[in-house]
């Protein structure tokens, strides 16, 4: 079944603004088998409204429209509605009641433009708005539906939960869409591609079939592994053996299965192998450190981490030889060995990361371009350290980098095959 | 003029992907004096797709596509423009030799299906592509133009540049929104509209008229003050005076009237002043060091930053006598102050700053509720503390208190004179 949202508001033709309530409809959609083909954001302007609700009308299923509910003249979904459709807009008493009467438990008395938002096209069904002044409204249209909802996210979120548990779902006979999301870092999207593509391929003609996307971020790729299924048990028993042959056959490079981000994973095995973790940054600048804070909890194993900028503070902070950097500069591995080292020790925790590099956009040299980083983990007795190239601005340097010591941390902790091939301390 | 944009793409339908280049296409074409009516996400499908474009060209002066260029099967955004507008075709070989070129400058063979790219309606201009394989269109229809650019920002960015700069700006005839946006940090969205409305109320009706918006976003609000000019002199003689009306009104909650983001115009203050800094943060985990560094250059002033989770690390680290700590408790003044003094002396910093607070979700209690932040700050020999109480997630909190902590470290080295309110070292 194919849906359309659409966003209404000359609000959200700004540069400021971004439409999110479309990804929260899509979620729950997809659930309930509903795939969306269109999102679209519309002015305030009843012309381009009614062209684009036609429009949608000639393929979709259901229309999803938020905002332009409110008592002004700038909002006119329900106009738009009512003419696309050929309604008539009849005034609801029973909701100016209601109206009324939530203006009154406020100590105030109902505008008489707010008369507007009783208006309801003929045939349509009211829904209720436990959060604002907006009911919603359902109208069919032969076998599609229309499903008007109000804009603030707080109204239009449980008004949505309602329409799909007693409307939607009903419809749908069970059928939904479920997703998994493997994440992986420390690969090209080509290479990891090249290996998976033979996998999810067979997967497309299974009786439950699972459609694969690969999706390459910053410093990660996510495989999101699709099935339509009758029902969550159908699902899981596709998925679950999709997830783990994949797993599987890419090895270490996937950290996580389940949705948490690499520092929420790191975290998560400091605490299961009982480590604590301190951090010496340069170029990162406290980004690794902040990232380990992000998760909830992580008092239970970040002792304390050191941004060192200058060289003094490299010294004063990590314990790096003064000659030490005379002699390699500051961007070197041995630099970056002695300040995961000289952490971890000053700090008597399991595990020291140190990073140093040039994040941009000044400060590179034809040897050590923009981009250069050397990063070095420390876990109990064993040092590694690796040089990496990122390329892009100093925050993606920056967050690469920090991704990489999150990513280096856990295949050490880990006791993966992977940090064998980095350098060993010497 | 109106304009409509299309971004191409099922994975865009998703719900983990939010169309951001809109936002930026948005603020290039506003100012060039189009008006954005109608955004979309189209998935790939020939239908879907051909009724869309369809249905813009009933009305937009300007179309802008981006994605689908790609050369699988997946991407039609080629052909679904040349079917609606009922254009053969064909293979542009010089593309085909500009492809091949950069496959063999990284030493590969360019794959068949990347012909797929160099197919060009006819009539159309290929607008080049520095930074990718998929070259741009350009296509006219009657008075209307399509724009054709691939997805990926860093590619489509500067194409869209050099279209607007070359085709677009020269059909403008000058006329266009031209935007200034004030920062302001430390105030309620409520308490600063109270306080402008009056002020940007006159402003609607002058000759070159200004719209104001005001736009709260986490520990920062925005007044959007915006002119329809025929020409940049023209929109900067009524922007200029209203921009200083408002920041005078307003004051030093004021930080930014350039764009600067507030961590961006502390490091410039700090430059200009000669200053040099060292931070000491517990519950914003380096968020505040990070953001600091984050801009380029940063490494004229920010010295160093210690994260001290721990209370040895804050003793260790900053100097936090350990008995000020079981007197009054990490998170207390007290100990904000001796870690703001306590990097700084160590550092030999002009200003050190001092965080400790409790992020949450857990380690709230009824006197120190989640939220509580101790935020001081030490100028040479002036020292102040601040305790705030921030709302949110463990993430909202630490944001808003590094910005607390900035907004704070501009006011002591401005001088200004709210920091004379907040509580002096004893």
């Amino acid at each position: 079944m194919k849906a359309c949202i659409l966003a209404i508001g000359s609000e959200m033709l700004t540069p400021f603004r971004v439409d999110t309530n479309s990804l929260f409809i899509t979620e729950r959609l997809n659930t309930i088998g509903y795939d969306v083909r269109l999102k679209a954001v519309v002015a305030d302007d009843i012309g381009e409204l009614t062209r684009v609700i036609e429009g949608a009308l000639a393929w979709a299923d259901l229309i999803v429209i938020t905002g332009g509910l409110g008592p002004t003249e700038d909002d006119m979904t329900r106009d738009a509605v009512a003419r696309v459709l050929g309604l008539a807009l009849d005034v609801d008493e029973s909701i100016v009641d209601r109206l009324r009467d939530r203006f009154a438990r406020r100590g105030m008395t109902m505008p008489e433009i707010n008369r507007r938002q009783a208006m309801v096209p003929r045939g349509a069904a009211v829904l209720p708005n436990p959060n604002g002044t907006a009911p919603g409204l359902w109208i069919e249209k032969g076998s599609a539906a229309l499903v008007l909802l109000p804009g603030p996210p707080r109204e239009m979120k449980p008004m949505l939960e309602a329409v799909i548990a007693e409307r939607l779902a009903p419809k749908s006979k069970g059928s939904g869409l479920f997703r998994r999301v493997l994440k992986i870092t420390g690969r090209a999207e080509s290479d990891v591609d090249a290996q998976a593509a033979p996998i999810y391929g067979k997967w497309a003609s299974q009786t439950v079939p699972i459609s694969t996307t690969i999706l390459a971020v910053l410093g990660q790729i996510e495989l999101h592994l699709t099935a339509r299924a009758a029902s969550k048990a159908e699902a899981d028993a596709a998925l679950d053996p999709a997830v783990l042959e994949m797993q599987t056959a890419l090895g270490p490079s996937v950290y996580s299965v389940d949705g948490r981000p690499l520092e929420h994973v790191v975290g998560d095995l400091l605490r299961e192998h009982r480590m604590t973790i301190a951090t010496a940054e340069s170029c990162t600048g406290g980004l690794l450190a902040s990232r380990l804070t992000d998760v909830p909890g992580s008092s239970d194993y970040v002792d304390r981490g050191v941004v060192c900028y200058s060289n003094r503070a490299k010294t004063d902070l990590a314990g790096v030889a003064e000659a030490l950097i005379a002699e390699h500069g500051a961007v070197s591995e041995p630099v970056a060995l002695a300040m995961a080292e000289g952490i971890r020790s000053r700090a008597g925790t399991n595990v020291g990361v140190g990073i140093t590099g040039i994040a941009g956009p000044g400060g590179g040299t034809p040897e050590k371009p923009v981009g250069t980083v050397a990063i070095a983990v420390a876990v109990d007795e064993e040092t590694r350290v690796r040089t990496f190239q990122f390329l892009g601005s100093r925050e993606m340097v920056k967050f690469q980098a920090a991704q990489s010591a999150l990513n280096m941390t856990r295949l050490m902790v880990l006791r993966q095959p992977g940090w064998r091939e980095w350098s060993e301390r010497r």
